[in-house]
């Protein structure tokens, strides 16, 4: 049982409001930072929301919009004058190596811990043993990549009657058979799928970026346990999001039921809903209830599907 | 009497910390705004301290360390976004040209309202019908500018007995002698010294930028209303200071006391006393008395000298 934690450290869009930093989302995973996005403030935001600048560090840019990049080079220069020597990891979209260079150029600073920058299209990103993410096109007014976190699967559960029944006493063999791996008992082969349920899907995380309701989100959202999806807008300024290539909160609910997921965050706030967010959430909510609004420095733990 | 009024954005740093954003310091002025250097976050500093944006709006950078202008780039997108038509001026060092237009172009945006930067060294940097900008080197580890805002020289006060003795009637002749214009009444010419006192000094500000104590900035400091000094350290850390070009406090209060200073703010608190910066103040104080440690948020209307 491994904590996965969405922290929102920013989840205003465009431009910062009283209430809403700039966009950025954190996720915490076994020992692991990952930052979607980094927008102005978001070094900041990670001091009041207290997460540390974890040695595994990585991050993923949906998008070149300034909203979205502007955090990245006093985050990396902060992270200098606390002596960081591991290396980070920044992924984003054609021009981002670019984008990067030019904010640490234009100023004076320097790093000396290693920054890999990587230009990255749809598909499959990074692999670890623990998890995976992709890539995949939203739709905005610029190029604008979603990101979906997943989990490898679980091993399945241990069926104590079929071990009972085979005599295999609790303890050293258990685990073996728990991780995979295949027995001799007593001269018979035991496999691991003999005594065990089929192996439980990991948890999925999808962040939507800016972008319109799209196919691909859909399809790469399928059953997921956490959509985080534009939703710039209300239903009355549907003709606002189309044009600026953004999504209102229905849009978003849309999308997160026919994609089955199970929770939805709706992310990217215009500050003109400062004062009274209600109409987000209401008109949301008549398609798919399990919805909230993102906040600064809400947290929420992902659970296992049950 | 024109309001002349200090709001502390960003008090911290090289690294924002729970309490402070990095540095920015706002004067307003007669409807006009004015920044002292731009840090990541300033434009949500703003929103957070009411400062509205204002047509009359200018920004004077210090130098370009990463802490003093990575704030730029969004503001002037927020602008933009709030549809601004007014120009605004930049002034900074040499350099602050490259670096804007690399903030700019390292993301995807646009501004539509005119943009002028001026690259700047000591000297008289403007004049106003009401105010004076002067820059002086400050003594960093790069170059660095102090900035002297310095307000008009108020009118003297009317002498009303001397203008009953002349038996001028209370009325559109008073105003014009205040004015300080010269008038014919029945006959006698009168000028505006006979019947007023002389032009009283307007009100001065200092801020030092990134320093170490140094004479030009003494100079340029005296008699000053408000100076805010570079104050990254204690007493203790005399050496950290000398070495990274930064002051303590005690050296920010022996210049306030040189030169004859009615308030002193210690500026650029290291997130080192995050929990306790008495030492700052108590270090200062034994030298200087009328001393602030500078807040985020912190307001001060400067008065005029009695």
């Amino acid at each position: 049982m491994s904590n996965l934690k969405i922290i929102f450290l920013g989840t205003s869009g465009g431009m910062p409001s009283k209430r809403r930093s700039l966009p950025s989302i954190a996720i915490k995973y076994e020992g692991e930072l990952i930052l979607f996005d980094c927008g102005e403030g978001t070094q900041r935001q990670m001091l009041l929301g207290k997460i540390g600048f974890k040695k595994d560090f990585k991050i993923f840019i949906s998008h070149l919009h300034g909203d979205h990049i502007l955090g990245i080079p006093g985050l990396l220069y902060t992270m200098n004058m606390l002596d960081r020597k591991y290396s980070i990891q920044i992924f984003g979209p054609k021009g981002i190596k670019d984008s990067i260079e030019k904010l640490m150029n234009a100023s004076i600073g320097k790093i000396d811990f290693p920054l890999e920058i990587y230009e990255i299209d749809e598909g499959n990103i990074l692999e670890t043993k623990k998890y995976s993410i992709k890539a995949i096109n939203g739709n905005h007014v610029i190029k604008s990549l979603a990101y979906c976190f997943e989990e490898k699967p679980r091993p399945g559960k241990m069926i104590i009657e079929k071990l009972k029944e085979l005599g295999i006493p609790r303890g050293p063999l258990w685990g073996k058979l728990q991780r995979g791996e295949t027995i001799n008992f007593k001269g018979r082969i035991i496999y691991p799928n003999e005594v065990t349920t089929p192996p439980r899907p990991g948890r999925k995380i999808v962040y939507s970026g800016d972008t319109r309701p799209c196919e691909k989100i859909l399809n790469i959202a399928k059953n997921a346990d956490v959509l985080i999806h534009d939703s710039s807008f209300d239903d009355s300024l549907k003709n606002k999001a189309f044009e600026e290539g953004h999504s209102t909160s229905l849009e978003a609910a849309n999308i997160a039921k026919e994609a089955n997921v199970s929770k939805l965050f709706l992310f990217h706030i215009s500050p003109r809903y400062e004062k009274d967010d209600s109409i987000l959430l209401k008109e949301a909510r008549k398609v798919f209830q399990n919805c909230e609004i993102a906040e600064d420095f809400l947290t929420y733990e992902v659970p296992y599907k049950k």
